[in-house]
């Protein structure tokens, strides 16, 4: 038997403690599949008292997590801290400096951190992973960085926030509004009590940025996420997207732009969208309901690939955690060199951020009107002058509201930008009771 | 830049000429992926002079292609010839004993020989990878065996013939009859001229067997796959379903069975069956539709994991081919001592097979009768005497033979005994026109 693969554990919260639980439980098959024991060496939390329902009287405790990093007796640091800057990052630098391979869940951090750290993980000559910081304990980093490695990746796009998917999803099941929704969201520990995080996307574009950098090649780019969450979204939206044939869902989408304004062959720009879309019935995310996460990859050899399971949870996320530190245990650190993001740091592209206008697709966009005569003539009259074709139109009464009528239409396929000169021309009108919602429809 | 990995290449069909394009069309990314380039030093296939459409003037030929394996410019040998014996196994072997990595989409060879050349290759301290021969592009292998590895695998299930679910999907799409959509499929080429090895479900049961070494940790057992084909589903099998709320799928399952006869903890024994099943609508196996794959695993932490994507064609497997050599390029080995099927095989168990008449489920029961009076009560009667429970039953005349009708039903749920001791009970009867036919339900 080979020596054991020491690990220290840092942060013991629900991720934490799932991971001592699978690595207790499944002690005797890892050990057969790792080739070697994983063995928990040091543990460290903010708060040595709190009972976390594990025992860990046989484990080393350390008050101050970042000593852990220098201990001898450690061959790989776990971080489950979070912050995507404060004691996680300080732990995540001196653990790689001092020779020693991480892994994290830690998706804020590799955003924000994770080029620095994939630098220092090359040097080294250890492992940086973070299969869990990405969709729970389904292998989409893994997927893209080795199952679709000989693709040119054409577009990327998933559902990647589970509280969202849930809330919508519950939302098309019971007809209930968001609020409503979100607030049994937080009772059932789905949600937390500041949500904003994930509803309003953020979450899922950290985690479209980190499969940005592996699928494309570029240098992460979180900042030029655009991001639209989830909580301006109505029971009444639903319905029509139903009428139609679509179902809502958070979707974050990413691809490279070839498109040149001058028509030559143009600078290869990154376009990242974390945006409630509407996607056909007969699309595999349209089934994607609960808390569930799923990546669809199209690369131009493997086709459509797509990856889906449980998105979050203590399981799932641990999980993708003991994957990591067998992929260590094995010896799999992704080559010499490292290369977390699938290709060496000083070789990944930078990408500018593409501009959306003169994308084409087609647009779902619902207005809240009062209901006088004369306003779907304003309204028709603005898409007309931007050249905003309309293919269909559902003008309906809202009884929650007196007053107020909703408006919801679909466009033929066209640039956006077309879209945002309409709603520009709309600005300001006094018949628009609030500002449009637009959607765009998950092309194929 | 790191000195490049060297192949050969044997059989140059589809599938090679694939390899060999998508080589050509992306090296220079799997150059910056794999941290050096892959590189073709030579080919081989039966007949030399057949145009490819790929040219392979800058490759060295051998006739001989066994002789690739001797050769000192070569690091890994590309096995694309197919067959599970003869010069496909002779060169794996070989090259093997040489020293050489062997990469191979050979279903057929790896279900018979795969425990064999793994032993070799942990000796020879090669890899021996085969992400190719189990669902195309699907990097399915490289989920269970890395992405899944800290999961007790509960359960293993999936689509894994995509000729199959493409003339399912077609009968369910356009109504017609099996024979009618098999021709249209071998006129498309999505069919062999002689189809039984992928419509009687030969190819999908090669499939589970692999799956299930590398899920249970069980030496390779595919003589004891039960299977069953979709010749006998008719038009009016997929038309009840249906009306019932379920698709027909070709599903390959298999899991460990830790029943006992005598209610104590019994040995562990492996199930593995392909068959046709009605999967239920919710289901996101029921929305895989045409010529794609797709596997769930169910793991004790990770939940339901779901791979999915195209299962055949040239671009699809060379995509898992490649991506293969480039976990070779790489170094990743899968540890030092290789292990292609997760454990070594030295480690793997020996399973009985598990018999299935204890299994508790639901079945449809499809049979076609003679039109005349008590045919329904002599089925009814069998069915009440052998202990099964109906919880529907549809009677419908068919169109197309004079004078029979079809019964379907659904019963409750029960050991699958009782409704094989059924159909026994009826067995020579003749009010049957020929006989029934039983596909399970597939169960949450």
């Amino acid at each position: 038997m080979a020596a054991p693969l020491r690990i220290a554990l840092a942060g013991l919260g629900t991720v934490g403690g799932g991971v001592i639980r699978l690595i207790e439980t499944n002690a005797a098959l890892i050990t057969r599949r790792a080739g070697r024991p994983i063995e928990i060496v040091a543990v460290s939390a903010r708060d040595r008292g709190k009972d976390r329902g594990v025992d860990l009287s046989r484990y080393a405790w350390e008050d101050d997590m970042t000593a852990m990093a220098a201990r001898d007796d450690v061959d790989a640091v776990v971080e489950l801290v979070g912050g995507a800057d404060g004691p996680a990052l300080t732990l995540a630098r001196n653990a790689i400096q001092h020779g020693k391979s991480l892994v994290t869940a830690n998706k804020a951090m590799i955003a924000h951190h994770g080029l620095e750290l994939a630098e220092l993980t090359e040097k080294a000559k250890v492992a940086l992973k973070f299969e869990a910081a990405v969709a729970g304990g389904v292998p989409v980093i893994k997927g893209l960085r080795e199952g679709a490695a000989a693709n040119n990746i054409d577009r990327l796009y998933g559902i990647l926030n589970g509280t969202c998917n849930f809330i919508l999803s519950t939302m098309e099941d019971t007809g209930r509004d968001f609020s409503d929704v979100l607030s049994e969201a937080q009772a059932k520990g789905y949600a937390e009590a500041d949500p904003s995080f994930d509803v309003e996307g953020t979450d899922a574009a950290h985690k479209l940025a980190i499969l940005s950098a592996i699928a494309f090649g570029t240098r992460i780019d979180f900042a030029s996420v655009e991001t639209q969450g989830i909580t301006r979204i109505q029971a009444a939206d639903i319905a029509q997207a139903d009428a139609l044939g679509y179902v809502i869902r958070l979707i974050g989408i990413a691809e490279v732009d070839e498109h040149s304004e001058n028509g030559e062959g143009g600078q290869r720009r990154l376009f990242q969208r974390v945006h409630p879309h509407l996607v056909p019935f007969d699309h595999p995310l349209a089934h994607v309901d609960g808390a569930t996460n799923a990546v669809v990859a199209e690369g131009n050899f493997s086709g459509r690939l797509l990856f889906q399971g449980a998105g979050a949870g203590d399981g799932p996320t641990a999980s993708a955690v003991v994957a990591d530190l067998i992929d260590i245990a094995r010896g799999d650190l992704g080559g010499e060199a490292g290369a977390p993001f699938s290709i060496q740091v000083s070789e990944m592209e930078t990408m500018a951020p593409a501009p959306s206008g003169h994308r084409l697709g087609r647009a779902y966009i619902r207005f809240t009107v009062a209901d006088r005569p004369g306003v779907l003539a304003e309204i028709t009259a603005a898409m007309r002058d931007a050249g905003v074709s309309i293919e269909s139109l559902i003008q309906k009464g809202r009884h929650e509201e007196g007053g107020n009528v909703l408006v919801a239409m679909v466009t033929h396929e066209g640039p956006e930008a077309r879209v945002s000169e309409a709603l520009r021309l709309l600005e300001g009108s006094p018949a628009l009771a609030e500002r449009p919602l637009v959607m765009q429809l998950l092309g194929e």
